[in-house]
């Protein structure tokens, strides 16, 4: 069986990664960060999303990417906005990005694939619906790979683990089609920003969300404050 | 004034490279991580080390890689060798290898220079007495410099900070004569693997850093407990 290390962040696009490595009879080694977010929620949910598929080992790594700032989703000073309402979504990098986050995340997937033995690093990054995140490219994800292959023990004796990324050229239509045809629990998913009982349903995560659920013609499961 | 993170582990190479920086003139940003070593005293080191150097600022990053497991410098279920006796370092990767070490480590320093604007990552890392470990070869350096260009606001802004390793094709020889001639605090150093009052001089960090002071000819201020 094909030992594959997911990154899970409880979102719509990791769990639906999941589900797709599941599906294609995968054993799944599950990583979640709780890397100073404001709120626990999106970890709550990963787990969920964990047992919900049934994965072999999920390790959630405390880190301290919040200690540096810089980010409206891990510094308290800075506050999120709502989604521009011109549609302008992903002009410019928004002050939700967390400095360097996917090449902290994806370095630790390294270290978890070397351990467990895993061949594959599956990767919920997208390259349409970014947001203007600049480690969400197929370049990053390119150039990524070569660290891979050259970084670890397991690179140098058989070939880095190989990074996956079957989302990245889809629509968040196209996602929300493949995670309800993988079967991934939809329902135990979280996008908001913001975190509170129910999401918001108007800043930039929640927006690209309402609108690939809206566009993929399915009801979104989970419940909103507001859809806006 | 040009501002430079520097990985500062508190052992003999990191300070000789950030005591170059400080002699050209550079303002340093240490960076300095516990991640479930066996003992603090490399972390002690490092701190005084700073000090020293009158670094701008010193941030300490408490990193989970020991809970991954799968090296002898984080898990106490497996033992620190010894040197080989037959003057073999290098062959092969020993025990004493964290996965993907470096590859987290960097991660986290173009996040800390993304943070403070920093235009340059100083590393230790070294090609010669390299003790085997993958990720210590320019190879993989150049990949990673690829990765730092894509990864970060600042890179797609402005190019990435450069990735400099002053010291890769130097032997441990010429790293303790920079280090003399950068007036390096190399008594505050730290280089072994087992961490007790005093260095053992018997495991492969002691044992290297012995025959580079004596290449030298430079006497090890450093007290050690045997010389082996």
């Amino acid at each position: 069986m094909t030992k594959v290390v997911v990154l899970l962040s409880g979102g719509l696009d990791s769990t639906t990664v999941a589900a797709m490595a599941k599906a294609d009879g995968k054993e799944l080694y599950a990583l979640s960060f709780d890397y100073g977010q404001r709120h626990g929620k999106e970890l709550h949910c990963a787990l969920a999303v964990g047992r919900s598929l049934g994965v072999a080992r999920h390790e959630v790594l405390h880190l301290p990417l919040g200690a540096l700032g810089g980010s409206a989703l891990t510094d308290a000073s800075i506050d999120v906005p709502d989604a521009p309402t011109d549609g302008a979504i992903g002009d410019a990098i928004p002050v939700t990005y967390v400095p360097a986050r996917n090449t902290v995340f994806i370095a630790f997937a390294l270290a978890y694939a070397e351990v467990v033995g895993a061949d594959e690093i599956h990767l919920g990054v997208n390259a349409m619906d970014y947001s203007g995140y600049p480690d969400c490219r197929p370049e990053y994800i390119e150039a990524y790979q070569q660290v891979a292959d050259l970084a670890t023990k397991q690179g140098v004796e058989s070939g880095g683990p190989r990074l996956v990324t079957p989302l990245i050229h889809m629509t968040k239509a196209d996602i929300v089609r493949a995670g309800v045809a993988a079967n991934a629990p939809l329902d135990l998913t979280w996008s908001c920003y913001r975190g509170e009982g129910a999401a918001c349903g108007r800043c930039e995560s929640c927006t690209l969300r309402l609108k690939g659920f809206a566009a993929a013609g399915v009801p979104d499961p989970i419940e909103y404050a507001t859809t806006g």
